[in-house]
């Protein structure tokens, strides 16, 4: 693996409001601690890649609104290193972007595109994993993708079926993917737990710049089409305006289902590491383990809690007592503005705070 | 009715958890506006008097810690119209500090004790039975208690029952009461409630100094006997002292119980005015009539609500939008330091809060 070469794009434009009320339009979850580690999660995906990586090589893509928020908090960043969004329009611009900006720097270039919200335990297994990933793709001209086994028939992952069964499944070696299937509903990511088939797909991806550019421009020229000119605009003072131009004509479309879904290059690479999509309060919930008798899971400056069992609470400022009584299997957040109380179940969860889009609520988004 | 004879004593001495976390130790209900009415219980109370009495003739008994918050509410109060208690001893000390301090001034005082933490919608009416019931005491040497006529069986109430059955029962005409009941279990409040010979006893009285003296004297001389000298004592530079010894050496014992239930001289009046005892979160939330389409009430800066029903939410600074799913006959109480979630009945909200009498919970008190 030649580092010089190998680069790092951290995905961090995104506004969730699965952490609503906790995480906000103007805050979401990348820029947050919600798990209570002690860093923010784009912080933790930051460091975790300084580790493998040069800092010059890291680049962090995001919205223009989120600028100030990254500075903040990455104050090391050279300001060449962050590719600002002028729009949302998901993943496939937001890689094209970044795509061609490498291209330009470095011909050569490989580079790992991750989110910037995900909890790696293991990071030296991490860091292992990426740099055999780097050494595969220096061989191999695919769009490798990296791939969990999962335990449990979760309907809030994406799942990657393997060609040759489960018979061609062994950890750290990568295999072609035969399909990609987002979110599929409990009965259908039954079946593909028990077949032993299909790993989660992790949404990291790793490639030369060369091989995702001629696979966009394959599968997505509607978007790529958009981005002619880029070696002569990109890098000088006619970058802004360019990209500017490029984003608001663009659509919208994930890099997931404008090319992985439909290119004959995706290979997956089975992985060790603990990977955790802390996305939702649900999934918070299990991660932490810190628990009362009761499997309640509680920060807060001081708890009473009594007929109650496997409830959430968060009262991020830490300044309350959270005296409950008779709550079963609920999430309850408490911050400056929002007191939120809700079943813990993700789906009630998200149909009922989709009513926060009704213009009455708008400052408390 | 001579006003130059007539005086009230509030007694707002009383610090109850009832309202918890809203009302505390340092701050208890007579001093709080829970229900929202633009003015604190005992302002109520004190503004419902002046409109009968004159105001040199409307005493305060206290606690000592609460001295500041009455002087801050009733600014006009002169300091010798309020009765400080330096020991929390319930209600019959209380009674006979007063009863003694109006004897001193005026041997002929007729004189009203009601709580201060009572809502009386009617207030006119309310004046007219008082004053009627002045007139009554001056004819007749009765201890007069005041009735409602129940409405439900219910269980916070003390109960009166009249001698000569319910034909005896009509609006204001004092009768003579044969039995009181503290807080009756449900099946006896039903039974009391089917006889017709029950009323609600209103927690107000009214009589001659010189009887409920006689009466103290003669079913509580332990009580009396610790104001032996109140003639030197009270009114002049030792009044502290006097009080001090007295208070410190006195049992706790309610008037109620020490001699409304023993003296013969107890009768009640029927009233009509529309007197409501919002002493829990429970009766609160019977009290407040603004609700939603499924009976929730709620006082909040904003609102959003979902399968929930009958609840009660209060987040007194009004500062937040409160976001409630799935809680059917709860109370939700948000203050500066505390969130309470809790099922509204009176007596499970009561078990719980119990506990915060643990050393560890002082801080919320």
């Amino acid at each position: 693996m030649n580092k010089n070469n190998c680069y790092c794009v951290i995905m961090a434009g995104g506004a969730g409001t699965r952490f609503w009320p906790v995480s906000r339009v103007n805050r979401p979850k990348q820029f947050l601690d919600v798990a209570e580690t002690g860093k923010t999660f784009i912080r933790h995906t930051y460091d975790r890649m300084l580790k493998i990586l040069p800092q010059e090589n890291i680049l962090i893509v995001t919205a223009e609104r989120y600028r100030d928020l990254v500075m903040e908090q990455i104050p090391e960043l050279e300001r060449h290193n962050l590719l600002l969004e002028p729009y949302a329009r998901n993943t496939a611009p937001s890689t094209a972007y970044a795509t061609y900006t490498l291209l330009k720097r470095n011909p050569d270039a490989h580079f790992v595109v991750m989110p910037s919200d995900y909890i790696i335990e293991n990071e030296e297994l991490f860091a292992k994993t990426i740099e055999g990933a780097f050494d595969y793709v220096e061989q191999n001209d695919v769009l490798l993708t990296f791939g969990v086994v999962p335990t449990r028939p979760d309907t809030n992952y994406g799942y990657a079926q393997v060609l040759g069964g489960r018979d061609a499944l062994k950890y750290n070696e990568p295999v072609k993917v035969k399909t990609f299937t987002e979110k599929p509903d409990k009965d259908l990511a039954k079946i593909f737990l028990a077949s032993g088939e299909f790993l989660w797909n992790a949404g990291i991806f790793l490639w030369k710049a060369r091989t995702i550019c001629r696979e966009m421009e394959k599968h997505l020229p509607q978007v790529t089409g958009l981005f002619r000119g880029w070696e002569h605009a990109l890098g000088t003072g006619v970058e802004n305006e360019f990209i500017t131009k490029a984003f608001s004509d663009c659509m919208n479309i994930s890099l997931a289902y404008g090319v992985m879904e439909k290119t004959d290059m995706a290979w997956i690479y089975p992985v060790q590491f603990d990977w955790q999509d802390v996305g939702t309060w649900e999934s918070l919930y299990n991660y932490m383990t810190e628990r009362d008798g009761n499997g309640n899971a509680m920060s807060a400056d001081k708890v009473l809690a009594e007929d109650s069992r496997s409830t959430l609470v968060i009262s991020p400022e830490k300044k309350k007592l959270v005296a409950i009584k008779g709550l079963d299997d609920y999430i309850v957040v408490d911050t400056d503005d929002v007191l939120l109380i809700c079943p813990k179940d993700d789906k009630k969860f998200k149909d009922f705070i989709s009513q926060i889009a009704m213009p009455e609520f708008e400052k408390y988004r």
